[in-house]
């Protein structure tokens, strides 16, 4: 029975009752931890750790498993409303990975503390590594008080996505040869959707004070969406046929509609997830020009005890796959 | 040509210049970084990373793998004279980590976080590693300017070690059967040493205002000392014969000349080496007896480059082996 436990598991059975009197840790439930450190800002952080083999393939260059591991730690920044700030780096090599690829990882990571304004602050490297494994904690910081959670979704709240649900997973099945006969334009655009991810930290921090609750979709559409709706205690509604597409995304479901069905809630997207009360709807409409940014109502917040129903044209319908389950 | 990178070439060829502008990160030269973020106080920061077959062997229950990773962030803390916060926690588990082996992790976690005071704060978990890989992010906090930095060291200053130096190497021989005839009292001392460092964190505290520099020793007496040293720019002088020993390492030195001398600067002390005007040697003997803590005056800082002279009865030596070098 060793290997029966799981992700959740390990959260429920033994680490949640290690953070219990942790106030900022919030029930280990969000996408980051606060840190109260002065009188009007709170620090926001977050750790995600990377494995080859497991969050990336081993042939990947330095450039992108840089930019994908620090993007991913900065996506839960944005689900947070937070400001990035700096980051630790973990580095664990082995014996594959040589000059050329931390030439190309170090220029990536350059790249990026040069978009998001931040610098690296410490860390640890290790080599001779079983598989190359990344560990980022990154930190941001918000106006006390004005942090985005999961806890916040009241019934009756709308709820919305950023960007395009489902490119990331679609990334990837072109990348695992799933998907063969896409035209160059669509291809090129899922397989850059799946290395770069795009951290919506400025609407995150546009919607501080408009959104009742935030995450960023990383295991797949419904399955975030209920841990949003549990971390809440309520349920949500979504509607199959207001999910945002790219043109890439909806080409494969005109062509491909069961590969399509397993993609879509697959993770990998990296969007935010929120919701905000009915009245601040025309808000919503201003963030989203303001900050140049696609949302998208999806459905709305009800009643309910963290249950998700994906409903088209009136009727309940359930994907074949619905996220990423870890292990 | 690929494999010829080390910790050194990484950190001085590709992290060094991602830090540059980050001023916390204290060019990476320290223990920990630093995270200015009140008006009266600053956060210590550090991250260390351990893998299975590295860092310890992969037979270790989860409560000696546990106690050990999180010891060494705290030591970290320590040498910085920062007070334990709390800690974010990447876990990286592979098939072999049952419900035994978790439980026992965190019964010891939790025993830690009553020890220092301290609460896991956030973290990620991920199954199916190649190897049980740990990363910590330990966070600490120091009234502003009053961190204890690698880099403050001046001629004159003497120079101090805590506890007594070479168990935790000799520890780790015991455990890898190169130490057979030995007295059961010592060798559960050494490996007792080796399991569970203990963490300055008292002294380092008290010696805020007091050491001009300070850091811990983690790869061995002589080449942390040389880090020391190249991170003041000065030199410093150490008596082999001032050296504090544990019983059961001079036992070793004793019976076991030539083990001895390759154990005793080979890392795992976890004690700290700092250095302080002379006119505060009656301040560090208060600051010893406070806390409780042997501390002794193993040598001097010299004007210099960084290098590091072992003396013996006037002479010149050397040890056979000068500590862990990083692959």
């Amino acid at each position: 029975m060793e290997n029966t436990i799981n992700e959740v598991v390990i959260l429920d059975k033994w680490l949640k009752s290690l953070a219990m009197q942790t106030h900022g840790a919030l029930s280990l439930l969000d996408d980051a931890a606060l840190l109260n450190i002065s009188a009007d800002e709170e620090l926001v952080i977050t750790t995600d750790m990377s494995q080859e083999g497991i969050h990336f393939l081993p042939t990947m260059r330095g450039g992108l498993v840089a930019s994908k591991v620090l993007a991913v730690n900065l996506s839960d920044l944005a689900a947070m409303g937070a400001k990035p700030l700096c980051y630790q780096l973990a580095l664990g090599l082995t014996e594959a990975q040589g000059a050329n690829w931390m030439d190309s990882f170090a220029v990536s990571l350059a790249e990026m503390q040069r978009s998001f304004n931040i610098g690296l602050n410490g860390g640890d490297t290790i080599k001779k590594c079983a598989a190359l494994t990344i560990a980022i904690t990154a930190f941001g910081t918000v106006p006390k008080g004005t942090a985005l959670l999961r806890t916040g979704a009241k019934a009756g709240d709308d709820l919305y996505v950023s960007g395009t649900i489902g490119d990331g997973g679609l990334g990837l099945a072109f990348l695992q040869r799933k998907i063969l006969e896409i035209d160059q334009v669509h291809s090129q655009f899922l397989e850059r959707r799946y290395w770069y991810p795009t951290p919506r930290i400025e609407l995150g921090i546009a919607l501080r004070g408009v959104a009742n609750s935030c995450m960023d979709i990383s295991d797949g559409l419904m399955i975030d969406c209920r841990k949003l709706c549990a971390a809440s205690v309520v349920a949500a509604e979504i509607d199959y046929n207001l999910i945002p597409l790219s043109n890439a995304a909806a080409w494969v479901r005109e062509n491909m509609p069961t590969l399509f069905e397993d993609c879509i809630s697959s993770g990998d997207d990296y969007e935010l997830l929120f919701s905000a009360p009915t009245e601040k709807a025309d808000l919503v409409v201003q963030i989203a020009a303001q900050t140049n940014t696609r949302i998208t109502k999806i459905g709305s917040i009800k009643a309910g005890d963290g249950s998700v129903n994906l409903i088209q044209n009136n009727q309940l319908i359930s994907l074949s796959n619905e996220g990423f389950v870890h292990y």
